[in-house]
């Protein structure tokens, strides 16, 4: 199934020059969904990925996290913008192009050596993506790889992160 | 299982005086979060809900509306918060206890008469789940129903609501 023809091209969104792959097309497509979700957890499972757990960045990791941890048969853990967890966090600080954003994820969320799988509907410049990856490093988990709906290639994000398996269903 | 067990109770947040109950305990328990969705899944069929769109909203509903849309072979529609859809919207806007918020969806979602069925983690006191309600109808859908995980009845939210079916898997 031909998933790409689903995402609809939005240009100058969120500004300017910005071209936005729009996966809402994607999901609200029955067999699109489906296909997406299957697609996931077989391209993860030949990758040999086994993890403990399954972290989802909010929003649109949330999509896409949850179902795939109950594919693998893992837990799913969230990492949220500052103040939504409500018990003791590791927190992360990144740069964004204008300004700097951070990242909690809950301290008691992994145990030590946990094996872990970071999810998310796109990988971008990556920075989201490496923080998420400090971030379960620093709760003394261990990332064992990504897996991405949509790659924007042009924007070199996987030279960021580290040197574990990523798995992604759309490329541009 | 007892998945009312695996929620853990966190006093005084997100403001004193108020009980949170934290679904992260529950998500990150492999065995939790499958009997979690099966059973929703299971509740949702129980009660011949037959829906065209499964619509979550952002956060928490991200969390569980893509997978129940798996599971029930619908499309997923979400409903975000206002600047984040890309492309035209209905948008509704609602009372908080301090000032108001608004909801948004994609004009092109749905077609005339398609069934909806809302989804989310959690119904208190109703106002997201009833602007998301009237958000749907003004796209000219109709709202088959509603699926929360958690509802806290002390709160009466389902007054606030059409009526149409509610299934939720735990109570307080």
């Amino acid at each position: 199934m031909d998933i790409k023809s689903l995402v609809r091209d939005i240009p100058d969104f969120p500004k300017p020059g910005i071209l936005f792959r729009d996966i809402t097309t994607l999901l609200r497509h029955p067999q699109g969904l489906r296909y997406t979700l299957d697609s996931l957890h077989q391209k993860c499972e030949a990758e040999g990925f086994n993890p403990d757990y399954i972290v989802g960045m909010e929003s649109r990791g949330f999509l896409f996290a949850p179902a795939l941890a109950y594919q693998l048969q893992a837990g799913f853990v969230p990492v949220r913008k500052p103040g939504k967890l409500p018990s003791s966090v590791h927190r992360v600080e990144y740069d964004l192009e204008y300004g700097s954003d951070a990242l909690e994820v809950h301290q008691d969320a992994f145990g030590l050596g946990d094996r872990v799988l970071i999810v998310d509907d796109l990988l971008a410049t990556g920075g989201t993506a490496k923080a998420t990856a400090a971030l379960v490093e620093q709760a003394g988990a261990e990332v064992l790889g990504f897996a991405f709906i949509i790659e924007l290639r042009d924007l070199s994000g996987r030279t960021l992160l580290p040197e574990v398996p990523i798995v992604t269903l759309i490329e541009y």
